[in-house]
Parts: C-alpha cells; sequence; structure tokens
C-alpha cells in the first residue's frame, strides 16, 4: 500500500481524535458526518473527504460508529507504536513537558532528560534522570532512542541536532527558535511558541486598528 | 486605510522577523529578496508578495534595508503595544510560560499567576504572586488586564474563559486541548500540543509503514 496524504489533512487528523475521544467518553455511540460537523466546525463534506483517504469508515445513512473510527484514528496517527524518547533541557519547559500528559496517551516513552547545567545533572524529575548533554551521543545509540524534545536555548540546537541525526534518531520534537537543517529521514515537528504569540499580538494590534480580521 | 490580510501571510511575519533579528545580530545591513529566499526558505516571489501587502519596503535594484525591514515587521506585528498579561494556571507550563523569553521581546507584561491549588495559592514566582483563581473576573476588571495565557487541564477552561470575556479580555493564548467558544471580538490563539506531537507520530508511523512523506 502507497499513498501520499496532505499535511492540511495530517494535522486535522489529531482534532477529529481529540473530539471523538470526549464523544466515547459522552458514551456516544455513532455520528453522522453532518453532526460530527456541527461540533468539529469542519463542513460534513470535508469529512468525509478526509477520511476516505484513509478508506472511508463511513456507512451511508448510518453514519460513523465513534469507538470504531477512534480507534481507527489512533492506528493511523500511530499512537499504538512506542518510541523510547529523551527530552533535552530540564529546564521549566523540558519539566513541562517531563509532566505532560499527552506523552501518557501516546507512545512516546520518556527515558531520561539532558542539561548543560552543571547543579541539574545528576537530579532526578519524576523518577527520569538528569545526565550530562555531552553524554547524549552515546546515551541515545545504547538504548534505542528514537525520539528527542528540544527545549533549550537556539544556540546549540543545530549542533546537538547534528549528533541526535548522527547517533541514528528518527524526529525530533523541537521547541527552539530554529530551523533545523538535517538529513531528511529525520522527521523533524517545531511549536514556534514566538510565532505563535507574536500571531496573537498582530491580531490584536490589527483589532485596535479597526482592521477587518482574517478567519483562519 | 483597511486591509484585510490571509492568516498564512500572517503566520509567515514571525518568521520574517527571527530571520531579519539574526541577520542585524551578523550586521548585515541589507539583502536582496533571492538572498533572503535561500536562508528562510520561501520564494523571492513569495517573499515580495508577502511584503507587498504591507506596503512594499524593497527598492529595486537594492534589495531590503534589514533594520528598516525588521522595525516595519516589528510595528505590523504590534510588538510595540504592551499588554497586561495574566497566566492561568502555575503547574509547570505555566512556569515555564512565566519565564519564557519571548515575552521579554514583546510587549506582554505579566501581571500575576492564578491556580485552584491551595498550596499554590499565594507563592511567588519570580515576583509574580499567585492568586486564587475564583478571584480572577475581579482582578481583571480592576488591573486593566488584557491577555490571559490558559495552562490548565481542559475541564474548567471554556467556563473560566467565560468570565475573561465578561471581565472585558482582549485575547486568550490558549494552551488547553479545547476549542473555546467566546464572543467575536475576543482573538484566541491555541497552541495544541498535543495536535504537533501526533502529528509527529503519525510522520513516524508512515515513514516505518514506508509510505511517502508529504510537504509541508
Amino acid at each position: 500500500m502507497s499513498r501520499k496524504i496532505s499535511m492540511a489533512v495530517i494535522r486535522r487528523l489529531p482534532k477529529y481524535h481529540r473530539y471523538l475521544r470526549d464523544l466515547l467518553e459522552k458514551d456516544v455511540n455513532r455520528i453522522s458526518s453532518k453532526e460530527l460537523s456541527k461540533i468539529i466546525g469542519f463542513t460534513a463534506s470535508q469529512i468525509r473527504q478526509d477520511l476516505n483517504n484513509f478508506g472511508g469508515f463511513g456507512q451511508q445513512g448510518y453514519g460513523y460508529n465513534v469507538e470504531e473510527l477512534y480507534k481507527e484514528i489512533s492506528t493511523i496517527l500511530g499512537l499504538e507504536e512506542e518510541y523510547n524518547t529523551i527530552i533535552i533541557g530540564a529546564g521549566n519547559l523540558g519539566q513541562a513537558i517531563a509532566n505532560y500528559a499527552g506523552f501518557r496517551s501516546s507512545g512516546f516513552r520518556i527515558k531520561a532528560l539532558f542539561d548543560i547545567n552543571p547543579r541539574l545533572i545528576g537530579l532526578k524529575i519524576r523518577e527520569l534522570e538528569i545526565f550530562d548533554i555531552e553524554d547524549i551521543k552515546e546515551y541515545v545509540t545504547a538504548n534505542n532512542i528514537k525520539i528527542a524534545v528540544i527545549c533549550i536555548p537556539k544556540d546549540k540546537v543545530q549542533s546537538i541536532a547534528n549528533e541526535l541525526a548522527d547517533a541514528g534518531i528518527s524526529g525530533i520534537w523541537n521547541f527552539a527558535p530554529v530551523d533545523l537543517e538535517l538529513p531528511e529521514d529525520v522527521i523533524v515537528e517545531n511549536v514556534h511558541l514566538t510565532e505563535s504569540l507574536f500571531t496573537l499580538s498582530y491580531l490584536l494590534n490589527e483589532k485596535k486598528l479597526g482592521h477587518e480580521l482574517p478567519e483562519e
């Protein structure tokens, strides 16, 4: 099987997953694309089109079985896979990520944190040891680490990412304000907080200036 | 003056801002759209088109004056405006945001944190007091608070957002996995971490299955 799905569709999948989980929690068993459209905010035809990319799942006149669709989307999202994960940077953000509930519902198993600060190295956060960032390449290789979450300031990010790539990392969840340049086989997903904050700032300013605001 | 810029353009502006700041730090005084294209990854025609939305700035045969363009984009992004800001949720994420460097370079002035946990209420984080979330509406009104950053679990988010809207908040930076329903004049910018993490999970799984990966 080969398929190529657009990033726009992919970025909607976690939202389907979240709304379907909410429906399951409310004991809703089945839902039409029209009803789903009302709560999720995409058009019914958009929903049918999105899900048809993966084989449909809906039945004419019945709609979607919520639990089945939830499970299918979980599988498509790869949430049943397990990935050994490390967090680079044991500051506030690194600690927030280490405690982050989203990890518990996905297959990312956090194994350790890394930091440059000698006062943090050797400490533990919730059973997770903080190691010296100097030892990162060796650790990644020895412990079959597949994912690294980067929560450090921008200056050393590219060189650390290079080491991670050399050590065979599969993916990076990058919170640093840097566009990493890495071999194509390393998957990078960025969370650029400043870009989000500045977008908010832009929209506030436009509103203040009396300009019409765009739709998302 | 009236203008309506698409969200796609708006979401590229912070990236221009970041790359121009890097150029300024490297003492680069002028740059052509072609050179800028090479480092930022958008096409030169995309860059000219984006910046023409705001009046151009470039000069034929000269390119862009880096400092001028940086200042113009700062102004467009509203970074010279000041907004009294509160953080709701004094856990790891709230603390990470309170210490977040992006705030220092923008006009968001954090005035206080709020939490539901009696063990946190009354404590201070970097000079910022943690207040009882029960008092939030009164505080927002009394202290001319314009922005709230939401860093609490999903359950109470909508009702707290309603209180914020009643108290006249202008904008919300929302980290909770909830799509808020609020009056149109409240600007909401979401950071859905789980959606980003699940996108990474999807791409890792697709790679594992040997499927072709999409381009962003």
